[in-house]
């Protein structure tokens, strides 16, 4: 193995930027349970954080480490904070354009690994599977797959609670008056019975993340459109893989987005297991996201 | 010495904060070449990096772990990214609050450190030298004294440059447009003649740091108006060391702020010295502050 | 959470010592199974590596974070290198020392844990299950308890090589005379039908952790010598929780030293089940570890 | 600039080594003082850091960041603890092969660094001043220059020291002996009126280096023996720029080595310059050093 973090100066989001790595070298193959990984080439991965994470959680409280060596992949995992992993736009804020180019860029020079598309996975949990799943199919030449585990699919979501504050597209909120709409902490997924957009996110943040769109459903910030794009264009979209636990409060918008696979015929797996939104689910669902995909 | 960095979840950022560190253990009396710093108790400083930088700055460029045994300090060096380190006023966007509160309240609970605002100083460069000054005239209960070097007083700019734009208070600028207003690349401090405003901020981060704000200039965003603001109200102000090298763009906001203070009888030290935006400076300037605040 | 690495000028190992860490901070009680570890103090664990480990091992491939945020403990990851975690008797050369009395008063110094016997345990794998037998041991006044897992319980096998090589006690060999005698690298605990001693300790290092030492079994290296001592003198001796896989090469020499602390009436837990010598081992018997002696 | 830590499996030193690094991509030239640097290919240099040091010393204490980006380097900087990067003849114990082979090997496998002599240099201060020379000229068709600040040439009284005690090759002393030895913690050079062998190398650790060597002067530790034997050989030997402070307890063996340069005709450069054993003098000289071999 070889671990550790790295930061360098990313242009895209006009940051040096941090993330932590796992590169299967030196593996010791008694401690591999299925060898074959490693009669292919080592494939590359790059994982994703939640809202409020960093780029060492796949690290420490996620099995990155192990999914390098039993899995024979180069893991990368970059930190843009809660940026939703989306382009804002303008220079520096380009959250998507960082992970889906700059990134897998920078890997390939300084490291090699993100050569092809065939050999690129991305994947991600909560905001980062809906992250895995947006830049996926913003940057489809770039990755041949996607984990996507507990994802905040809540695109619906946002547009309506902008439209139910007045604030879509048109103008946005002073900051003088933000105290009266945005009182308490948001809650954690992990709590039961809350609505992901009204009880998770700030509205301050849903503003930034959007800021002045004037619509969001049906634009490239929402994966169906981007997935009905690429069907029309006759695109190769990568593969998704999907899992969401069964005590976790996103899973109806997760199983609307199965749904909405399935009607379009995409090559996609969906899987849903007993569990909630912690890393005892993420660390099972992410081993079974690769044993599908690779 | 004892360095490394750590990271925690910081609620007023709802982020997983990293922070760099150098604390003054087991000193080699030797290589110190004042020891009377060894006679009082350990001071706390918190330094601020600058546009585009991150926590680990002021350890790898600059020579915070010198500093933390030339003059007995516990340096901490935390991030938030490209913020300005102010408060956003929703629950996760409060940057000074995180610097000025949250982050001395758990260096004192897991280190002892920042215990006393007679013990506690915050310093900085550029975006972080106007961000040392804000932070400090925000909680003057916290901070004895502020560090700033080359500090990126824009305020005026930034002001005037929304205002240019139409874009101050009223309304927000639709994502889909910026392409037009924001072409190229924002340019480096340490280019030769620039506008620090126009060509540095990108307007999509400028919206995002005041975003709606109706004015600036005189709130408390506005190092002027918390100065004024202090002092009317008889509250003991932090000292307030400036630098800023001749060759700096950022050279006349800076005589513009050390004329301020003058005018008000303020309990300041202003200096200028050759050089530029860049390591060579920030690295000479710090030990100058800090043997005039010392 | 506050998860990190540090490191410090340790006086006994005469070294810029590095060590990771993972801190209860700020967890979200709903990702806790058993909350009740949050009515008492949090308590502190020092977590020691394997022959050819770092600080890293137990961050980043196996558990710590979890078992810092699950179980209410400050969790320390020391390195001392292959140094088997014992004293060599010249300064700079005490590992168990450091492990056992500096490291526990720097953490004590900086953050205020391991401030108490009962609050305090030690485990390890491997080497580092040796390490922590023999540290609780030799150091029962700082520890309540010891959780060592597939322990490198080599003592007698050691000084059996060295008997065998005529290199016990008498004289050292010459460092230009090695290549004859440990040519090929040293295999791993992985591997099958392996005599530890023989096949994973090179000749050279097994002559430096014990260099000169004119017998080993039954001096204070040697666990049951020190356990006997302890027990002669009437001190309360740590509890030993010890767990080894049934395909783990040294399986015999665990079974011999549980047999030896049920002849003599100690307090300890063994438990025996399939696996091997790898992190799919460690990580589910360390919490059974955590589970008996918390 | 892109910086971090890595760690990866040595078989060498059979461990899991940290190193740190510093590489100059997207270097802001506005910030090079000389951008000639930047027509060239980057080169590679491996810094060493001195007794009881890390692999940190060189990115916290020294100025590898700004090296690195000033000089258009790739600095890598390893860690073998107290070792005097020295081998010591068993799998696991060899630490100038990890050095001069193991690690640029693996940098160029990694990186694509260290891809030839001429484009890779190595320096160090004190034990990795010393380090520096050995390395360099145990594989001079790795390296093309050395760069050894105040460099612990200690060779010849470590081996009278041997004498003195009786210890020279015959036999070790056995541990249990070592308390009337070696009392009490070893001095730093930076004190005045040392002996570098006698009060700053505890007696163990010398015996550790070198044990079992019946002499010292003459063989593959000593530099002389090592520059005389490749100049017979008509090797190509690698540039040697030394520097040393004229207040550093090292002063004399660092003239000596310089002297037996001159008398054998080397390509080498020497300065003594006001300072002592600290940073303040090997920021400074390490420049002067790059200047001359770049």
């Amino acid at each position: 193995m070889a671990s550790g973090r790295m930061e360098f100066h990313a242009q895209t989001i006009m940051q040096h930027a941090n993330f932590a790595y796992a590169l299967p070298y030196d593996t010791e193959m008694e401690e591999v349970r299925d060898p074959s990984h490693y009669d292919r080439p080592t494939k590359s991965l790059i994982l994703l954080h939640g809202l409020t994470g960093t780029d060492t959680d796949w690290l420490y409280g996620g099995i990155a480490q192990q999914l390098a060596y039993q899995y024979n992949l180069a893991v990368f995992m970059p930190t843009t904070g809660n940026s939703f992993y989306l382009d804002r736009g303008y220079p520096g804020g380009n959250y998507a354009s960082y992970i889906g180019e700059e990134l897998p860029d920078f890997i390939n020079k300084v490291f090699g690994f993100c050569e092809s598309r065939e050999n690129t996975l991305i994947g991600g949990l909560s905001m980062g599977g809906y992250g895995s799943i947006h830049v996926s199919l913003a940057f489809p030449e770039r990755f041949s797959g996607c984990i996507a585990l507990s994802s905040a699919l809540t695109i619906k979501a946002a547009e309506e609670r902008l439209k139910m504050e007045g604030l879509l597209g048109e103008k946005t909120i002073a900051r003088e008056d933000f105290a009266g709409k945005d009182e308490e902490q948001p809650k954690s997924p992990a709590a039961a019975d809350i609505d992901p957009v009204r009880d998770i996110l700030p509205l301050g943040l849903v503003l930034e993340v959007y800021g002045g769109a004037s619509k969001l459903v049906g634009t490239d910030k929402d994966p169906e459109a981007q997935y009905l794009k690429l069907k029309a264009a006759g695109v190769d979209i990568p593969k998704i893989y999907m899992a969401i636990g069964t005590d976790d409060s996103l899973l109806e918008v997760n199983r609307d987005f199965a749904a909405f696979l399935e009607k379009e015929g995409a090559d996609y797996i969906y899987e849903e297991g007993p569990g909630k939104h912690d890393w005892f689910f993420w660390n099972e669902y992410v081993e079974r996201g690769l044993k599908s995909l690779l």
